[in-house]
């Protein structure tokens, strides 16, 4: 950003402020779009990243099949903003969320699908279905390495898609994985004996759902998948640099935040702190952020609302007052502090674009 | 929590479901009053931990003179809902800043003191002054060994208040202390030799504020003080347990989560992730809060809406579907992740309290 640029959004909006590039945004889209077709593959963008349908209407446009989100809040939505293709992946469980389910099936029009990765949830299903009043697709979430969520064999995949198509208003949709990164191959074993499996059953995964900004150059390279989802590459950040899939040049996302106090001449204190960049080491990286013109700036540590700058081993040290960009660790976690994202395209400010679904935790 | 009420937060409001038991609160509220008058200085609850007009008004019932604040958004809540008696713990800098701050001077009827700890900020206060039509109190945050905030010599400090003293609108109004624990002694000689150079230019400290909750023991101990701001003690958490002034019948927060997911036996998958628990590390605890009610399970690691739980020394693992409690790390980075606490007394759901200042990070 321009000092100029800069100088017009704290004025306007204050620091810190969380600023997106419209035309870096654009560029990501298209990038993943690409990505995605060139894999053969549809593209089904992550909206944990951004929360905002604004942004999900951009990379619907861009050719996006849908959108996949983590949260039920995220889900309601995007389906209020006429978003009509909708995986919910995560595992739905309990009298509220089937309650909220249920209400979204029947007051939507949306394709809404959802995953599951053990019986409990699954036996949930069945009443949001019956309250929506149409049949509830489902995938079985896989764990193909990363030990995250999801059944740890092909066979306790397949008893799962078998009990879902057992169960009254719940269909079988397919698998979804999330494969680490070099880990096509061995997600390829476990899709392979899964789907022999199902076939033996006479099911088929009408979705086989890939995920992950990190597996952007893997998009298409496990046999058999028909769809991929990426939340972070929208905006990039300092994880995905260190992952090697982005480059300075592709984060459309930094902090603006302002010097409020120098302390002694080796330190620096922001305005912005754990209450704006939060603690994610983005996997332990060095530091909360990258402060692209300071290089050696470090943000050592954080309070709530500042961010300890240590400059021992900056050369030109920002004075009091100064703006900075930060580019976080993680930028998923960042826009879910804020309501609004300031947007500027080509050097000037176009307004702001809300987080709609932030702080939608249930 | 009893498992009736759990089951019925859930029923009513989903997980992850931020939690407050009143009658803690109270006797939290109680205990910093009685710390407070026992020390023989004024009582100003630091704002940032709860962010709510609600909870500021059982404190100033409870005997409270103020509150303090470290942003202006938390201010222009507090002020609009009728808190006549704030203190602005933070170096308020720029434009936008200054802009509101002499409008909630001119708007408001409260009385507002700032703080600044370096020429730049204080330079930039008398336009809000002007603006708000009266004059604006400024007290010096001194850093008396924690390396935050604050002016780091006597001297400095009386540089810097001469320099308050003599700006048009402003009228220097005493000191801010954040002494480290154990660190009385320290900051009593910094305030003696920094209240001797004061005197030799004809000022005095009205306000001899400290700070913190891990100095609850030590309240009153630095001859002089008038004040202290204390924030997590309304709710404690697992940092205040680890630093010794809080037990775990003294928590008056946790979040209620659900095991979605068992993914292997020695594994489990809470619906609480970063986006709810946060990623504060408590300053080194180990694990991401505390389940008081399944000893041994360990919040080793985090997706944004996952909390991965390693139960391999948990004797009694929960199954999925189960309702959880989790003590936070750091409660004041969580409550600022939700839009309202659901607050329970004697046993039964009361109902919600909003908490306004979230998000407002400028």
């Amino acid at each position: 950003m321009a000092p100029a640029l800069r100088e017009e959004i704290a004025r306007r909006y204050g620091t810190p402020a969380v600023v997106i590039d419209l035309d870096r945004v654009a560029r990501n889209i298209a990038r993943l779009q690409a990505a995605c077709e060139a894999g053969g593959v549809a593209n089904r963008p992550h909206v944990k990243t951004h929360k905002s349908p604004v942004l999900a209407r951009m990379q619907i446009e861009a050719g996006a099949r849908g959108v996949t989100c983590q949260k039920l809040g995220e889900a309601e939505v995007m389906a209020a903003a006429g978003i009509d293709d909708i995986l919910i992946s995560y595992n739905l469980l309990g009298p509220q969320a089937v309650g909220r389910l249920g209400r979204l099936l029947r007051e939507s029009a949306a394709r809404i699908t959802v995953a599951a990765d053990n019986p409990v949830t699954v036996a949930g299903l069945p009443e949001a279905a019956r309250a929506g009043g149409r049949t509830l697709d489902v995938v079985v979430e896989c764990d193909t390495g990363r030990r995250r969520a999801g059944v740890e064999t092909p066979g306790e995949a397949v008893a799962l898609a078998r009990d879902i198509a057992g169960r009254p208003g719940l269909a079988f949709a397919g698998l979804l994985l999330y494969p680490p990164t070099g880990g096509v191959a061995s997600a390829q074993r476990f899709l392979d004996e899964a789907q022999a499996g199902l076939a033996a059953h006479g099911l088929s995964a009408r979705i086989v759902s890939t995920g992950g900004t990190p597996n952007l150059p893997e998009i298409g390279q496990v046999r058999g998948a028909t769809e991929h989802r990426a939340g972070t590459v929208i905006f990039n950040d300092r994880m995905m640099m260190a992952a090697g899939v982005a480059t300075l040049q592709d984060c459309a996302l930094a902090v603006l935040a302002r010097v409020v106090s120098r302390a002694a001449p080796e330190r620096g204190i922001l305005d912005a702190g754990s209450k704006t960049l939060t603690s994610d080491t983005g996997g332990g990286l060095d530091g909360f952020g990258l402060l692209p013109d300071h290089p050696g700036a470090r943000i050592a540590a954080f309070a709530e609302e500042h961010g300890f700058l240590d400059l021992s081993a900056c050369p030109e040290r920002p004075a009091v007052g100064t703006l900075v960009e930060v580019v976080p660790n993680h930028v998923c976690v960042v826009v879910n502090m804020v309501d609004a994202l300031v947007a500027v395209r080509d050097g000037a400010i176009v307004g702001t674009i809300p987080v709609e679904a932030r702080g939608m935790i249930a």
